[in-house]
């Protein structure tokens, strides 16, 4: 509905002075929405006419090839201002979108204090707490007084991203205890800062991966985390509203994994070509894995010919044990994803999975059993014995594979999601059929001679 | 690795002393997991070590049943003074699971003030903003300088859940403004209220869905948001650390749904009755609407001995096609889950994951009719040519079903991934096979018959 609002906004940029009006009375995110979906030519315009402040916020909104667009648009020393002001880690945000050249000519325009700020945090790897960490932060000594230390935040630059906590540090800038801003306003102000201070600090390290850092966020109920270098220096904090987005982006990861959609990255509304790009693989290499299953099955042609009915029992076989996989697999590589599991689990994960599994097989196995039965002709129903008991094997290993391999990818710190559906199934499938058509073959052979 | 440092906690309970220690410089979470994970009998042993504040905290952490178990063991005197003290939000969620009687005794314990509380918030409906919300917030009249509310705040109990925005109130108890106690402090003592609030407040109804709300914060960068009844009056407020359980907890229903798992609540270690409830259903489901499919293949059963080649190519087809739909249905549903896409953008997704179907279904189809050529007897090599064809037309329905069908139940206001990927999927194979088959019939017809 909010963004109803903005769509319906006079778009006539004839009537700037109500353009204007409007824009910067609006949230920066919206007004954001706003210029990104104008066409390029009048994006320009429209920014312009945002004061200072609200140009400042609205640019951080803005998708990177908006920026990248306004970048080449705008007077150099409006650009250069914008740079300047963003904090430190969507500026590293942006620069990593940007064509090396026009970062080069940026970073001369940066202030010898903020070029320092933005070279730290793009020299950690990406996906690290210290790439997504912002340096702006306050910082006190440990022999303040609450009064020094409140004097002290409000002389600081006002655009500090979080001032909710102050980090405590000794004089070789190590950290050594945290107190809130709400404990600071309702403490005398002639106490000391240590006598409040917790030094009981949740902290990571720089290349602690942004995954970990959201989730002991979310463990913390914290804000806000210091981020310390291996002498456990205090060289930043990563705010709460980028864990937010790491923990979407690692849900929206998970979810096109397993669906084999290779990154996990892709957006709804990309262009076509890097859809493909980014599914073709996993279906051509599907295929090429069916070309087992299909070795599997080709020798038992003549089975088939001779018991036709097998081609109707065999997708429901292959098609039910994959979807017990797909469910197993889900549930597990979400429960590690959110933390809920750990490779530790794997015994008790794997004893529930398989316990849940056998009333599932045996469930599957009666339905696979009975239909065979009836769509069998008389001479063929033996064939639906087999069929159920080769259903409860396939959804038993289904549920077994399904609860080991995610387990055993995160033990060896591999992402657990590599486990996509498709392939999962596809394996199954290969199996079950193969397993199915030896059997039937055997008692063809055993009991028709 | 924090957890590990929690599991070699000194678990000798007859270590005594030592055990307080450690467990009140614990973060309250971990205490927390140490108590949880402890024998039932020990239980309440280990909590009643917990000096009065931790108790307070700790128990907010623990699991429902552990909470229950320790109300049922612990002094009513003792229960009491922690219920008291408990958030209003985290209280209502203990009342949901506890049995109606202990909610009764509790509630009579309770202050009224507090019972009030906990009533209006187990007034609204199960998944709205009201329900989720806590009643504890700062609230100012306008008239007041920055001075007057600055002391106001401090003379508030310090147990409020966040005091990092104050929200500004009329007569009527209407909401007029926000302000952040960064701009409090950041002001001089004697300016008016008026003149620092915003009166652009984001704000949500009582009855607003929790996700909306979720993604509203998310797009603010709120950390927390005011919650207003029909009369816009302020009735309270929903904090960041609820935002990120909500996200989570959707991103798992999305995920869980998608693979069949009704419900899309499932812990990854709940007991097996448990699971089996929440996955058979869908897999017997979908053996019944593969009732459907083999009832489609089941006329063809003569055609299938005649060229038992097409026992391997339709696996290899349905499977395909089933890919296709279920990463298509995962980005979009994804996609409707974060808010990228909404049902307005329903035509540019359409076409571009027609266009990128397009794409892939020629790829596939040149696959599939390759591999059939390479592996059917010189007679029936025609085959290839229609199984090349079925498939371009199987993928390009995967794409337009896996878009419109999410969209659709979107518009209609219904969960998107109630089009869970074993159904469209087995819908799939169903419409494959009929397609394919009716065509090789055709054709032997023609050309063989």
């Amino acid at each position: 509905m909010l963004t109803e609002d903005i769509r319906n906004l006079a778009i006539d940029i004839a009537d700037l002075n109500q353009l204007k009006l409007d824009l910067n009375g609006l949230q920066p995110v919206d007004a954001g929405d706003y210029i990104a979906q104008l066409p390029q030519k009048k994006r320009a315009i429209a920014f312009r006419l945002l004061n200072k402040c609200q140009a400042i916020d609205v640019f951080e909104y803005l998708p990177p090839d908006v920026q990248e667009d306004l970048i080449n648009s705008l007077h150099d020393i409006q650009v250069a201002q914008i740079v300047e002001a963003m904090s430190p880690d969507e500026r590293a945000e942006l620069f990593d979108e940007l064509p090396a050249g026009v970062v080069k000519r940026l970073l001369q325009t940066l202030s010898p204090e903020q070029r320092q700020a933005t070279a730290t945090i793009l020299g950690y790897s990406e996906g690290t707490a210290g790439r997504v960490m912002t340096t702006e932060y306050v910082r006190l000594r440990e022999g303040l007084t609450i009064g020094e230390a409140l004097s002290k935040i409000r002389l600081q630059d006002k655009d500090k991203e979080t001032i909710y906590y102050a980090y405590v540090t000794d004089d070789n800038r190590k950290l050594v205890s945290v107190v809130s801003l709400r404990q600071l306003i309702f403490t005398f102000p002639d106490v000391l800062i240590r006598e409040i201070a917790s030094d009981r600090v949740v902290r990571v390290k720089t290349e602690t991966s942004q995954g970990e850092v959201a989730r002991i966020m979310k463990r913390y109920d914290l804000i806000a985390i210091p981020v310390v270098d291996r002498e456990d220096r205090l060289v930043g904090i990563v705010t709460i509203d980028d864990v937010i987005d790491i923990l979407e982006e690692e849900a929206t990861e998970d979810i096109q994994k397993l669906a084999g959609v290779s990154g996990g990255d892709e957006d709804a509304l990309s262009p076509p070509h890097v859809t493909i790009r980014k599914r073709l693989p996993w279906l051509l290499a599907n295929i090429v894995l069916y070309i087992g299953a299909a070795s599997a099955i080709s020798p038992f042609q003549g089975v088939i010919s001779q018991v036709p009915v097998l081609a109707i029992i065999m997708p429901i076989l292959a098609n039910s044990s994959g979807n017990v996989a797909f469910q197993v697999v889900s549930v597990t590589v979400r429960g590690i994803g959110v933390g809920e599991v750990t490779p530790k689990d794997t015994i008790p994960l794997l004893r529930k999975e398989v316990m849940a599994g056998a009333g599932t097989a045996i469930a599957l196995g009666l339905a696979l059993g009975t239909l065979s039965l009836i769509w069998s002709p008389p001479q063929d129903r033996w064939v639906s014995v087999i069929a159920g008991m080769v259903m409860v094997a396939n959804v038993l290993l289904a549920a077994t594979l399904g609860t080991l391999l995610p387990m055993g990818l995160k033990r060896i710190n591999l992402d657990p999601a590599l486990i996509s559906g498709p392939l999962m199934t596809t394996t199954l499938d290969a199996l079950g059929f193969f397993t199915f058509l030896s059997m039937i073959s055997f008692a063809l052979n055993v009991f028709k001679g």
